[in-house]
């Protein structure tokens, strides 16, 4: 892994007690805790989001919505519970997630005669209902009574909603039994107008990722064996984490009319005929955090972009419990007025002045912990002197190991304070490309140096960009075979245009696209 | 019913085929359906909510999450499932929930031999978990979790969620087997510190009642026999519907020790001793959605008060599809440009222009039958002279009987138009109110009389205000059965500290408050 700490690392004692190279599933548990963006529940699979996880939740949905809402998509909301009648119409979605359903079938409990509940016999549901793992049947339901026209069509709409896929091992943000999500559902005339608007999420996604979480992502179509259950085609958006590791960030999916015939979606033609309506899904979920976490963490905590962070400047006022303490914070407030005036990446600046009770360092380190962009110390001297410190997250290190705060006058701080979010958005974004575009690697033509190259003992191999010929069916399924004996899989296509050449590792044949392959979450 | 139709009634065809005052139950279900806030899903006792509806939800949400925030209450996210054992902690909570509960069991489907899908008997969950009724139990272990010191109290925390009460006579908005709220859970040090919040919480909904909704309600708390399962002191918001029933709107309830006692929420006080804390919680849903609805609809549809209507103005087009369209729809757009810069209520205006394809008057009717605050039709010849033809949605009608569009400059609608939907808000506010107060009876003083007063051959019979003594216990028990066999319950107390006179009409002891007598959704 070649990421660069900021400074010599000897000098650093860090705010967290893990360091990524040292072992990074534990880094990023630590992340997660001590950035208090995170709980277990004491649910089996469910987390608790806190404050500061669930705000930068917010944020993603409230940028994502507007961006959904421009589209021209209509936010409904639709149930939670499924009959199971209603996936039983897919006979590939259903297999794809039968697996992992949470199953309610009693509506009532009842005293067991022992001092405690149970499921009331005679309350048993006469057919078991699904909690929502995804919403395409029963939003395909409602489509079937809304659509009778072409003119009824496109018809597109959204849900921000909890779903359930019972999963055996969870991780916080990554897998959990339980995630909040944005699921878009649309139905369109015809293929081509439903690939356009599959492409269009996806394009969407893609955008975000890179200019909202600062984090670069590939946009391409999965292989066959990687599609969503009852798909034609799906699409993602992959990212790289900084082991290496591949994560699926979103995905749409063009559905063809298989769902549209499950669920009756039928409409009358501009020519006076029934047909078919072509279907898509696509969504996002609470795993962009995950995601996030492990594009930006450092061996201090997390990270969080300006453009996505609840707060972007902490103003912290050093109390000291006296007389001095109502001119400080009268300062402190004077600052947060002016700062709140101003504009960053589009929006109105996000700033708090921190008032509560506690040591001043502690602060700090809980807001570098939680990865807050920008951290302003003022204690009562710079406030009788007009200045500030000021401490950038993305550059939190200086080279005598001391944390890197800069002291400044007030006014030159405000002046600005606009560029330095919007230059640490950039800086995000920059080192993690670069730290992505230098863990691709190229030029491996054999299926024996693509073991050969996962086989070393390398802790964080990257990615593999290759060309190969797009086997289906049984050849594809070989391909998978081995690439599983290697834990690895094929990400996706990038859709980036370059001319591909040379032959496929697995089948021999010419190559037709570029595919990678990858370790992943 | 004192209700004041806009005009002569016989010469007035209304937009709905069922009128309020002859099957106000039809004429509400009419108003959902043909206003498209929502529909029946398909899933027993569960809801679509379609974008109109959605779209009042999403400005609820917002124009709430702002209070709540302002009140430096966190928002988070807890599981959807609990363990049925975190409710049998709290005796009187899971005797209350019990009987409505939908219950997990299974967390896999299997094949049945037969070609369909069962529960998998070998993936039965151990601990059978419920769907959330309402959090406090979830919340009370993340809050044991969280407390350590008098230092971290209060703690305040929100969610924005979807909970499932199984419901036999479901109705849409008032009462679905699922529904949308946000629940405010707190902690505090000590019961005067947790009364305060339980009241800050009231007074937050009934100011949003009547002043973003634009809907009376009384405050008050409600009587030991109705409060919520577990609760010290449970505190409601009361509207009264056009019927003349009561609707909950919203509560707020002071939980005492005993949440805290069955999750372990204990802290350290400033004295160094252990002691519980005292906690409450808050809560309004998609309910509110009902009572808007019964608030202001009248026989042409839904009245969307202009501070929660998620388009203010819609303007409508009247396209030819001819050569004129062009210098119409740019006229239009020109429009919309110049009213989206205004502000009315605190915010930028809402405006659509609604290009769709579709006849005028039938885009017309649909706008009035959902409610829109003004509603502009422009023709080719209003674009080629500067003018708009404007309809005010709570002025539908003129004496004559037509549609009472007012042809004015566009000049002088805009300038008039942020004025106009204020007048809007404040006219569906005073008319709410005068039909609330004008329906509520006072000077009933023996239990005779009420009787001999709702049993009168009375479809709409108000609300009743009478003093009484308080009774808890058997007394109270005597009261509520007595009442019962009336169709009747006590709706709350009201609490603007107006002198008590006279004795209780059920005990005979001297009257210590007031209450409101009603019968209710």
């Amino acid at each position: 892994m070649n990421q660069k700490t900021q400074s010599p690392a000897a000098k650093i004692r860090h705010a967290l007690t893990i360091k990524r190279e040292e072992d990074f599933a534990q880094w990023y548990q630590q992340v997660v805790s001590e950035g208090e963006m995170a709980e277990e529940s004491g649910v089996r699979g469910c987390m608790v989001i806190k404050p500061w996880g669930y705000g930068i939740w917010e944020r993603i949905q409230k940028l994502m919505d507007a961006r959904i809402k421009e589209a021209g998509v209509d936010n409904c909301y639709f149930p939670l519970f499924i009959p199971l009648s209603y996936f039983a119409k897919e006979a590939d979605h259903v297999d794809g997630f039968a697996k992992e359903m949470a199953v309610v079938t009693h509506h009532r409990l009842i005293a067991d005669g022992k001092g405690g509940l149970i499921p009331d016999p005679e309350a048993k549901l006469e057919e078991p209902l699904i909690v929502r793992p995804t919403s395409e049947t029963v939003i395909g339901a409602a489509m079937a009574r809304w659509v009778q026209s072409w003119r009824d069509l496109p018809l597109m709409v959204n849900q921000w909603a909890n779903v359930v896929r019972w999963e055996m091992r969870t991780r916080m943000f990554l897998r959990t039994s339980e995630f909040l999500w944005q699921e878009g559902h649309t139905a369109h005339a015809d293929r081509e107008d439903a690939l356009k608007e599959t492409l269009r999420a996806l394009e969407m996604y893609r955008d975000f990722a890179e200019n909202v979480l600062a984090m670069p992502v590939v946009a391409g179509e999965k292989p066959e064996n990687e599609r969503f259950p009852g798909a034609v085609a799906t699409y993602s958006i992959e990212a790289m984490m900084q082991d290496g590791k591949a994560l699926q960030a979103g995905t749409s999916h063009y559905l063809g009319t298989g769902f549209a015939e499950a669920a009756g979606i039928r409409y009358q033609n501009r020519e006076g005929e029934q047909a078919l309506a072509h279907t898509t899904s696509w969504g996002v979920s609470t795993r962009m955090i995950g995601g996030l976490i492990m594009t930006h963490g450092d061996d201090d905590g997390l990270r969080v972009p300006p453009a996505i962070a609840p707060h972007q400047i902490i103003i912290l006022p050093m109390l000291r419990e006296d007389d001095g303490d109502e001119a400080l914070l009268a300062y402190c407030e004077e600052l947060r007025r002016e700062l709140v005036k101003l504009s960053a990446l589009g929006e109105p600046l996000r700033v708090l002045l921190d008032k509560r009770a506690g040591k001043a360092t502690q602060k700090r380190w809980a807001w570098v912990k939680k990865g807050a962009p920008i951290i302003l110390e003022i204690g009562g001297r710079d406030a009788a002197n007009g200045q500030v410190s000021a401490l950038r997250r993305d550059a939190l290190w200086r080279e005598d190991a001391k944390v890197n705060f800069v002291a400044q006058a007030k006014e030159a701080f405000i002046a600005a304070a606009a560029a330095e979010l919007e230059s640490i958005q950039a800086n995000l974004h920059a080192q993690a490309t670069a730290q992505r575009d230098a863990n691709i690697t190229r030029g491996l033509t054999t299926l024996d140096e693509l073991a050969a190259y996962f086989g070393e003992d390398k802790k964080y191999p990257g990615w593999v960009e290759m060309g190969w010929s797009r086997p289906t069916g049984a050849a594809l399924d070989k391909v998978v075979e081995q690439l599983k004996a290697l834990k690895l899989t094929i990400r996706n296509t990038p859709m980036d245009g370059r001319p591909v050449e040379g032959n496929c590792p697995f089948t021999g044949e010419p190559a037709v696209e570029w595919i990678y392959v990858a370790r992943s979450y």
